[in-house]
């Protein structure tokens, strides 16, 4: 338990609760409530709203409220508020920030956002080499409360604050007091650096189980810690984001995200998506003779391009998630790519035949029932293919291999389904002079 | 850390990444390689495996193999192993480990899977409420190290052995021994039951931060302990779950999955879609006359279906996520589907009438541009409910709420779509006598 006021009894509520709360209320109401709390709560409150939510509150508050709520957070937890405030308004704030206070939040604001520098706590504990264990139990002694929370290593650093081994909480108690550090360290300590992604922080803790891992500078100077408590949120968030991105939503709405500030996001991804859906129709419009003269054919092409469609998106959706989890790393993609490639083909020779025959019994047409099976198969194959390629491309890009992965997708799925299916026809039914 | 045997250097693989490499293999293979592992690592790569790769793999190891790597194995994980076996093999693997082993084994086999209950570990520090600090300190002392490992709470159990309070190993080491743990320990203590689902344990982890949270049994008994680092496994599961299950891929499937075992679960999915694309052609069938006459109307077909399709996504996505996170429960649904509406209504006339405009100068005609505004006005609507509606009725039907929703989703928006066109254009087309 990191918190331990939290009690199952309803007497208190949690800081968590109260900012879902204030998210279902305008901005300026939440700002009242905010300040309606006392400072200490009224802070953790902060951090636990939405990213948006936040911002918009932090806006109407003066600079001295603000500064005195985040002189009541951890120095990580303040840096993340303050690297969202204007730039007046965070020199402002910073100003008023006790100057020592005020330079490690300073120091935390460096770190980009999503990297491991920029979620990690600068609150651990670091005890010498040189020391003895008894020397290293008493400095520990001598530190607050506060700091020592849910802390389980104790890392040692040699120095020059480099990172040098750790040892646990229970052989600093156990271990006899006059050994030094050094002795009964474990030097074998798995770390991450300032600049490592959020992601692949995530990913080892995901593969390793750990509970905290040491964040070091370039350098190898120890200066944070992470959390497996802290790697939840993360977590969470990157799932969130890249489900939603997928179909062109931010990854910071959810449910509750007013729809005026829902729009802002959607709205233009359904533009491209409209785009996209008139290179569609253009294909049609193309074959419009070809259709005029066999509207039977029309009746098979959604069938083409949402079955196309739905087998790219299974395929689609499963490379974007193992990219996530780390798992299509350089050779990884071409045997991903010959999978979803042999699946396209089977359920092209399945469905192609399946809807071939459909085509044949319906209108009695051997010939239609040939052009729906090969423009079936190839559309599969064509799906299959997308599914893979289209978030490579994009991560290749160096876009976010979700980003509306799915409007793209469909794109091909339909342009494909209709050329390949109307191509066809037009190709075909002139040779045999009838369907 | 929660291993300390893992360095940064190469020398020693960690058994996470000897699974992912066995995970290449076939079966027999992957069940060769890992009888020539030492024990120890052994039963650690077992635990790392995929469950359907460790449950193929298990089925090839005789009794007395599979019993030994158990035995290497905390029980938690010898029980997860143990529960997927077949119920033959399930008792003979069972008989021949320890006695008071066996027994602990079969205990946690009892709770299911997917629950608190069934992720918790038994190994944890309990001590009794009446004892003094010293006497806990010495308690602990005597303990074997791997059951300290990383704990970082000490749980407070009063006769009957039911969870009174929990104290931190800081408290235990710097109060005065004499003192009662009674006295010393917070006794608001946050727990979950054996019983809550995963994915309610994983929201409070979530929510509040936790680092542990203590599992008890119905009648109070503190049974286990849940990590946040068992968490983050769960959320991997959980969040990968929901986005395969939308599309209609098993949520165990990852990009290393083979094609033979992929193709049985994703396939019968696509059939399923099949016949919903037959319904949206069918409705195109019983409009054929009228597609016959205006052959421009099959152009704007894919984009009302398709703009529809990619709309009621961002609503389905949206709203299945919040749910995973737990923020959709009683009232907010309510709230929740008029946000969509909104939305809905708002881009039904925004792409209603950019649609709408481009039919009209296309052929110059007002009543193409009409029909093309009201079919597109409607569907986006229709996409909106059926994005909130489809996963609340999942839900409430018992079914996860995302399985195969997107397969649902488009054929509403295709079935729909289609309908509104072609039927408002057969409505109407004949009082006006010509588009």
């Amino acid at each position: 338990m990191s918190d331990e006021s939290t009690p199952n009894t309803p007497a208190k509520q949690h800081p968590a609760d109260i900012a879902d709360q204030l998210e279902q209320l305008t901005t300026d109401e939440a700002a009242a409530a905010l300040r309606a709390l006392p400072a200490e709560t009224a802070s953790e409150v902060l951090t636990e709203l939405d990213t948006e939510v936040a911002n918009d509150i932090a806006a109407q508050l003066s600079n001295e409220e603000l500064s005195s709520l985040l002189a009541e957070l951890p120095h990580d937890a303040a840096a993340d508020i303050a690297a969202d405030l204007s730039p007046e308004q965070q020199v402002a704030v910073l100003a008023q920030l006790d100057p020592p206070e005020s330079a490690k939040v300073s120091e935390l604001m460096r770190y980009s956002e999503d990297s491991a520098g920029g979620i990690m706590r600068d609150t651990f504990i670091a005890l010498p080499a040189r020391l003895t264990v008894g020397e290293g139990l008493n400095l520990i002694r001598q530190r607050g409360e506060e700091e020592f929370q849910g802390v389980t290593y104790v890392y040692i650093v040699d120095e020059h604050g480099k990172l040098a081994g750790v040892v646990s909480i229970r052989d600093l108690v156990f271990r006899p007091p006059a050994r030094r550090l050094a002795e009964v360290m474990n030097p074998r300590v798995h770390f991450v650096r300032v600049d490592t992604d959020q992601e692949e922080v995530a990913r080892q803790f995901t593969q390793y189980h750990y509970m905290a891992l040491p964040v070091v500078e370039r350098d190898g100077r120890l200066v944070g810690l992470v959390e497996a408590s802290q790697v939840i949120g993360v977590l969470q968030e990157e799932a969130t984001e890249d489900m939603q991105l997928m179909v062109g939503v931010s990854g910071e709405e959810s449910a509750h995200t007013p729809w005026r500030r829902a729009i802002g996001k959607r709205t233009p991804w359904l533009y491209v998506n409209l785009l996209t859906a008139f290179m569609a129709a253009a294909v049609i419009a193309w074959f419009e003779n070809t259709l005029a003269q066999w509207t039977a054919l029309a009746v098979f092409l959604p069938i083409i391009a949402g079955q196309g469609g739905n087998a790219g998106m299974q395929a689609l959706t499963v490379t974007i998630r193992s990219m996530a989890l780390g798992e299509l790393d350089g050779d990884a993609a071409r045997r991903v790519l010959m999978k979803e490639l042999i699946l396209g083909l089977l359920n092209g020779v399945a469905f192609g035949l399946t809807v071939g025959v459909i085509g044949y019994l319906w209108k009695g047409s051997f010939l239609l029932g040939l052009i729906v099976f090969l423009a079936m198969f190839l559309n599969m194959v064509a799906a299959a293919a997308s599914g893979v390629l289209i978030p490579l491309a994009l991560r290749a890009l160096r876009f976010d291999p979700a980003l509306s992965s799915s409007i793209f997708l469909t794109t091909v799925t339909d342009v494909a389904g209709f050329f390949f299916f109307l191509g066809l026809a037009s190709l075909l039914i002139p040779l045999f002079g009838h369907v």
